[in-house]
């Protein structure tokens, strides 16, 4: 197994977010369930669009942020993701390749515009999130480099882009180069409407070539479809080596096949913004991970890299994660500088 | 003279700001005068945006942002100016006019792209543009819908815009169809480089046609070719019927023929980015003035306006002005809820 370049591969939409305050009635309105994430096709972005608020454009995308949080924390991180050659594209592909991380985007083709997400922040800093994909969606196998792939310790997957059927069989195809060449193949649920498309198929890649499943609490229990927690970690524990999930303010649950650990959310200093929250937080788990480190200090870095993107509007970090992670990462004083609200550690035999 | 729908039409260029965290070390290495505005074409952009750090793309303009921030108060504002029919010019268009604000760009053309500001904001606050005018720059007399300057009781010009030469046409357009019509015709000076660029111009105007100048000390200074700020006041008191200069921290004087009013600034609840500070100024100025407000009364709404506008990233406000600027409007309650730093008024023979 030759070395690798980068601690992380990340495939996935790539995406600008038109960020803009919103309120329930506009949801409402719009017949929008409030945290979650809809396709809309381009009439109907621009029929949202024409009728939102004043926005603030910025870079995202689920794997995209999680790439730019593991560049952020001072990991290496490449990502394979589609853009149309035009301006929201340039965008993303600057804002990208200035966080750090290594960007090679597929030539100018004809067909649709450049991705976009309109995104709608309620005064609860819930997001609310509408996605035409465009360009990202035409992503196929021929956008996955071998060598990329095997470039990387991890290739992790955004479960969004199940959607489109090209960039399914791009998925398919990196995960085959990765488990061949002897890496890991890291899978996001993404959103639990996501998982309800997808439930068959996203059950078999978690007992079969995924190595570590993040998913929040919503997305669990859709899996598995049950409305207990427990139940679903039980279930996960048998199919996949190893699964993150997140419960927002409750933390984390690190569930492996003879061990589940429970590390406390980190308070945000402020609660501003949740978009990018869940992509924050798998960003800090594999940077930790890819370090070497033990679960429960990856838990944490993920918990830190979460509560700075809600501190802010906007799925980017803004603060300087290395040094708000210094703490964590030294040898025998993994809390100093960071308080979290519960700590608790339980092994199972 | 019939009645006016709109309280200022404003006239200038339409442009998306693309903000970014940026060092001193940054601007020397690229030979940037801190705190100025320069034109950079589109090579020159495209090099300094591939070196810049990840991004925020926001709504801008100067007079746009003046618009904005009127229609953000309870005035009716409208506003003049050229985009492309590309991204940036869909953000521009969707942003101004979910302000409120009435724009109806031209049909789409053939030619450069939207324009675009490159805005390095260091951690002092201040910011340094690079403009790539694009689009913007082929605004001309054809633009200028007289009804519309007929519609509005202030006319309002960027001084930005006197660089291309079709929009000077479009300048000398609108405030003939404005004096003809018995309407004012204000200007801001907008940068002291741009002053250094049309002083004999920018002379015959405020001696001319300009009936309110807004500029800031070393517009004002540069104008009149004097490093004394008090001389410079003196001169465009005998030249300009009201002149507003702003001192930044150190508030606003107001110049008439007979009259000089100080007004002290209102401090930020904490300073982020000074972008749109001048701006936001005049949209309070006018916004008062053209509700019949006294002058005193104009420069507070100025100074509340700009203190909200430099407490947080980009030139569009954030914050309810309407809820700002409360206590001030009310009759004899003038001071309510606002604490300025300095108020001390001059009233001269």
């Amino acid at each position: 197994m030759t070395a690798t370049t980068h601690d992380v591969v990340a495939l996935g939409n790539a995406i600008v977010d038109v960020l803009s305050e919103s309120d329930d009635a506009f949801l409402d309105r719009h017949g929008l369930a409030k945290g979650g994430m809809q396709l809309v096709d381009e009439a109907q972005a621009r029929a949202l669009y024409g009728d939102m608020g004043p926005g603030v454009e910025r870079s995202g995308g689920s794997a995209a942020n999680t790439a730019v949080g593991i560049a952020a924390l001072g990991g290496k991180a490449a990502f394979v993701g589609r853009v149309q050659d035009d301006q929201l594209g340039e965008v993303f592909t600057h804002d990208i390749r200035a966080a750090g991380v290594t960007f090679d985007p597929p030539a100018a083709q004809a067909g649709p515009a450049t991705a976009r997400c309109l995104i709608l922040v309620t005064p609860d800093a819930q997001r609310t999130m509408n996605t035409f994909l465009g360009a990202s969606a035409e992503m196929g196998p021929d956008d996955v480099d071998p060598d990329l792939i095997l470039s990387a310790q991890v290739t992790y997957l955004e479960g969004y882009l199940w959607d489109p059927e090209p960039a399914k069989a791009a998925f398919r195809k990196a995960m085959e180069i990765a488990k061949a060449g002897g890496r890991k193949v890291a899978l996001s649920l993404s959103d639990s409407f996501c998982v309800d498309r997808h439930r068959a198929e996203f059950r078999e890649l978690v007992a079969g070539p995924v190595d570590i499943l993040f998913a929040n609490e919503a997305e669990i229990c859709s899996l598995y479809e049950t409305e207990d927690f427990d139940l679903a970690a039980e279930q996960v524990r048998h199919e996949a080596p190893l699964a993150v999930l997140t419960r927002s303010e409750k933390g984390c649950v690190i569930v492996t096949e003879t061990e589940t650990q429970m590390i406390g959310a980190k308070a945000p200093e402020k609660l501003v913004d949740t978009t990018g929250a869940g992509d924050l937080f798998a960003a800090g788990f594999l940077f930790g991970l890819t370090q070497g480190r033990d679960l429960a200090t990856c838990g944490r870095l993920g918990a830190i890299a979460a509560a700075e993107i809600i501190g802010h509007y906007g799925a980017r970090p803004e603060a300087d994660l290395k040094a708000l992670i210094g703490g964590v990462l030294t040898v025998g004083l993994p809390f100093t500088g960071h308080r979290f609200r519960q700590i608790v550690v339980t092994m199972r035999g």
